[in-house]
């Protein structure tokens, strides 16, 4: 993968896109924000069994860029030193992992600023499995949000909101990145803009996640949707696992994020209890 | 701190007391194990609040051997890129964090392969802070368990038993280490071997837990704890923060840990919901 042209792309997106959406998006973001003031109760009932919500992590995970972005290197070994212990070097975005609100704005919330409130929340999962089975570029758009309240009622207080696409099967295999004939461009499920622009607009929405490698769906050009999400003071959560688990409603999701000082995200150890 | 010292001291000390140990802890070990198969309930009622037990993470966080263990470089950067991205250099043994069996066996769990059922546990707290205020090489020791009993009823079912010394007050001070006058030697609370032995033979205990650097007190020449609970296949968890804020029974504590294949632990976002 060419970073510098995913770069170039980003930059050019985001000069003709920031203006459009930024206003709305700050005035929408400060009123879900205040919106959120009112207490919610941790769990609705007793939860009765948990969901282990992440993929195992190892040295060659599927990443976005393609590259290998985990590499472990053992510092001691119990045959020699009588105990083991390895040191491992790894990006922040490997895995089943969090974007802090920091990974796409100046100065945004680092993951160790994201409140533990925002870190235990009800789980809305939207199950766009029928049209990603049938087009691997498919996208969460407002309409499928909104057959989800249609079904289930308004979204819960303080939700992260998922998109099921069935993407979590495929993280052993090529068909997670998908690339594309042109030996470039992924194909895989992700979130539409204007689901994340409806989003914001729902007060206390804290994150959104995916099952895939990432919040845009694999061809966008210019991370529109990480643009338009993360300033807007929330984060997302990208390679959960197992969420066909699950009920669309009812689930508590707890993400375990790393509490690294000044950090942009990183691999997160993810469960949710029914 | 000098490793080899250390290793060598291990060593020795694994020498004359693990034929000590061995047949007693592996067979309580398999008895233990096989008494946690009838099911518990996930929670006894539904959490009203969540603590957060995870210290943040920073480069120089206070480490067992003394050096830093932790090193962020970043990548990517928003002014230049329109993201922000890190690299972690970090052993696994750093932070809040996990000792799986693997750390001091040949080929025991790793992290990975620890069940969510035993990250999900009761929790007990001991609290010796007066003892520990005393002396900073206070230790946990069966009496202490045993009034924690006769005070609280038995230790729940498949609970994680903790250390409260109050030692995470001086997680950012050079108290957490405590090097003493001869310039080497750590002194801080940890479990005595006989009440890492006292839980063996209790039935279903999943792990042990501490507030300072390690499992053993810190003067300990051979890690004799770790060596003792570790084969059991159980795990640890070191430098938990906030127990003071829990009560000694009742909340449910959730064990984040990074579930890296091969892992020996790692750096784990700890919550407990009461």
């Amino acid at each position: 993968m060419c970073h510098h042209c995913v770069i170039e792309s980003v930059k050019a997106g985001m000069l003709s896109r920031r203006n459009f959406f930024k206003g709305s998006i700050a005035a929408a973001g400060a009123a879900a924000l205040a919106a959120t003031a009112a207490p919610r109760p941790l769990f609705a009932q007793a939860p009765g069994k948990a969901e282990d919500l992440t993929h195992e992590l190892w040295d060659n995970f599927p990443t976005y860029f393609g590259g290998q972005q985990f590499f472990a290197e053992q510092k001691f070994s119990f045959e020699k030193d009588t105990f083991n212990l390895y040191e491992w070097r790894i990006s922040e975005h490997t895995g089943t992992h969090i974007d802090a609100p920091l990974h796409f704005t100046a100065d945004g919330k680092s993951v160790a600023e994201l409140p533990i409130d925002d870190l235990i929340a009800p789980l809305a999962i939207i199950d766009i499995r029928a049209k990603a089975d049938k087009d691997p570029d498919a996208q969460v758009t407002p309409d499928d949000i909104q057959a989800w309240i249609t079904a289930n009622g308004d979204l819960p207080e303080g939700a992260v909101v998922a998109m099921l696409s069935g993407w979590g099967a495929h993280v052993a295999t090529e068909k997670f990145r998908n690339v594309g004939d042109d030996g470039k461009t992924l194909h895989f499920p992700g979130f539409h803009v204007e689901a994340a622009q409806f989003l914001i607009e729902q007060p206390s929405v804290k994150a959104i996640a995916v099952d895939t490698l990432s919040l845009d769906h694999g061809p966008s050009p210019d991370f529109i949707v990480h643009n338009t999400w993360l300033p807007s003071g929330r984060y997302g959560i990208e390679a959960v696992a197992n969420l066909d688990r699950l009920p669309a409603k009812g689930a508590t999701i707890v993400v375990g994020a790393p509490k690294v000082r000044g950090g942009t995200g990183g691999p997160a150890r993810i469960f949710a209890m029914v």
